[in-house]
């Protein structure tokens, strides 16, 4: 016998499509950033400066909560640049990206509690937190974002712990939530008592989008989760949470369980920020990754599949098949292509949808694969 | 309210006598590999290295499990060297360090189980069981390491889940487990049927020590845990679990929660490997360490402090003060010294106890610490 969540987990099912994916021609499955525009150069020059700059500094165990040197370079520049307000009463906590800050707070807050979290939302990240849940309560989305009537309308029967939501580029609906919407949810949270995990690693590439929502927070009700692994490199395995002192502050004790954040990665990151390669990726690649996006909404578009809300930002598009969407995949795979089927995404429903990724993919592969999908749709 | 581990963590106390150290001249506090003996050029190097021979690879997203590269650099080489014996069903899982291995360790057995462990033992790395479980069972150590003896009479009346020990050069009591006690371990686990965690990060620089625990294992009872920050340097945060088929594969999707071991510093670790500076630091590191702790243990007799058993290896010694060690700590920081009371690395006893450390201090340092310290016990 072991734990629940010993006995509970089980492979990602977005894992188990790109491994599949990783044998195809056309890979619309994969959610990594492209290898083509990870900055090897800045980062092997960052790796010998901080080296050369503080020396086996770098190479000491980290210390809890994060090294000085990166929380000042994220407090002085990279929030200001994202338009992220971070309260007097709030502190930085950095992490191993946003999937470890996810762990670390789904540690802290939960023990067979009941959440609410967007229906689809990104499994991978949400596992987290399903796996020290009782209960999960899904909330639609729609082209604005999660649907916060509803929201309201089951808090009203249901007391909820907390609710976890992806304001921006939205993993797999690619939807940004609208700003009335997001000063709402903040409201909902005071009136409702519960946390807003507003897990936001897209908004580094996402050009021009509302406010987070942590921005119309007073109170400390909302923990934001950041990542450098889509602006930088997810090799690196730097992100952060911003919250109020009491959590964050246990959050960064928490973090002695695992210490397993890299210190020099850590010093890498705060050098890279400080010689200003933030801003300037931040513009090329919403740039880069918004062409190729528009690629593949006009791709379906010439091809008559018209069943998707067109996403403003980041790597996903949510398409209705309109046929079982692993029916569909095994058939794409046969024809040199992959994407995720979205099922595993949805708390209810979704067996229909797919989930189409630029990230990795050359222009002329989305066209390619987008016919592909339209012809095995068309027998 | 939070989950229980959110409302039990607290600070640790070794980082809190760290954190005083820091003031001080003189510290046998601290348990860091020595500064001056993290190899900073190979390390530089391997990072310029790894990134111009694999380019963006290294910096992907982590696979759960690890790096295929340095898993063979392990399995092929590592092991060999440190006379560690891998059976075909047991798989090597990489981890950001062994702290994390033991986090996820505990995160895959325990949900309020009774488990047992060293008497004294490092608290840092046991708080991940020890939060997950029910109740301790402490078990007395010599000078021949955890007593199976009397581990046995407890096993007669108490069911237990696991058993934690560090077998070698011990964290914080210097002693090494004997060979027969070694067997007898893996032959309490069959009849007794309860896991064992050996939790062996000092193995790479211990000189001669009897063989694992695991290699007289023949049916999976035994998790080792492994690490390369007494090696080469903590800052990259890269350890590694071995363990049977079934639960390496379990710990691996675990990972999946977290993701949190950088790619590209396992890529570096496998280089260096590779480079064979393991084989060159192991013999080096322990004749350095070893020639350090000769000089704390000839000055300490020489200032008639004897109630010590002399550790062969690794950075500690756990001395009896006689009087209470916290009072003695707090003038001792007056005088420039500092080391870790040691009583909240007991689950009884050890108020009158003292770790001395002998990693980061000069030889000239210890001696001067050793004076101060007889000086203050014998007022």
């Amino acid at each position: 016998m072991v734990s629940r969540i010993g006995k509970e987990i089980e492979i990602s099912p977005v894992e188990l499509a790109s491994q599949i994916a990783k044998k195809v021609k056309i890979n619309l499955a994969s959610g990594t950033p492209d290898p083509k525009k990870i900055p090897l150069n800045d980062i092997r020059e960052a790796y010998t400066e901080v080296i050369e700059e503080y020396g086996a500094k770098v190479l000491f165990y980290p210390g809890a909560g994060g090294q000085e040197e990166l929380i000042q370079e994220i407090d002085k520049k990279f929030l200001n640049l994202l338009g992220i307000t971070k309260r007097k009463d709030e502190k930085i906590v950095i992490t191993s990206g946003a999937q470890h800050a996810l762990e670390l707070i789904g540690k802290y807050f939960l023990e067979n509690d009941v959440i609410a979290v967007e229906n689809p939302t990104f499994i991978e990240t949400f596992n987290s937190l399903k796996l020290r849940s009782s209960s999960i309560v899904p909330i639609s989305l729609d082209y604005d974002g999660l649907n916060v009537d509803e929201l309201e309308d089951i808090l009203k029967i249901v007391k909820i712990k907390l609710l976890y939501t992806i304001p921006n580029c939205h993993n797999p609906a690619g939807v940004n939530i609208s700003e009335c919407r997001r000063k709402r949810l903040v409201e909902l949270a005071e009136k409702y008592d519960f946390y807003i995990i507003e897990d936001d690693p897209y908004r580094p590439i996402a050009g021009e989008v509302p406010p987070p929502i942590k921005n119309f927070d007073t109170s400390g009700r909302v923990i934001y989760v950041s990542s450098f692994s889509k602006i930088i490199a997810p090799g690196l395995r730097i992100g952060f949470i911003i919250a109020n002192e009491q959590i964050s502050e246990k959050i960064s004790l928490l973090e002695q369980l695992d210490f397993s954040t890299s210190t020099i990665n850590q010093y890498v990151v705060a050098r890279l920020i400080r010689k200003g390669m933030i801003e300037e990726r931040s513009k090329e690649l919403f740039r880069y990754y918004g062409e190729k996006m528009k690629i593949l909404i006009d791709s379906l578009r010439e091809n008559g599949l018209n069943e998707f809300d067109p996403p403003k930002c980041g790597f996903f598009l949510l398409l209705n098949l309109n046929k079982n969407s692993w029916d569909v995949f095994y058939k794409a795979v046969e024809k040199g292509l992959s994407f995720v089927p979205a099922k595993p995404f949805f708390i209810r429903g979704g067996e229909t949808m797919a989930r189409l990724s630029i990230s990795v993919a050359s222009p002329e592969q989305i066209v390619e694969g987008v016919k592909i999908l339209s012809d095995i749709l068309a027998r």
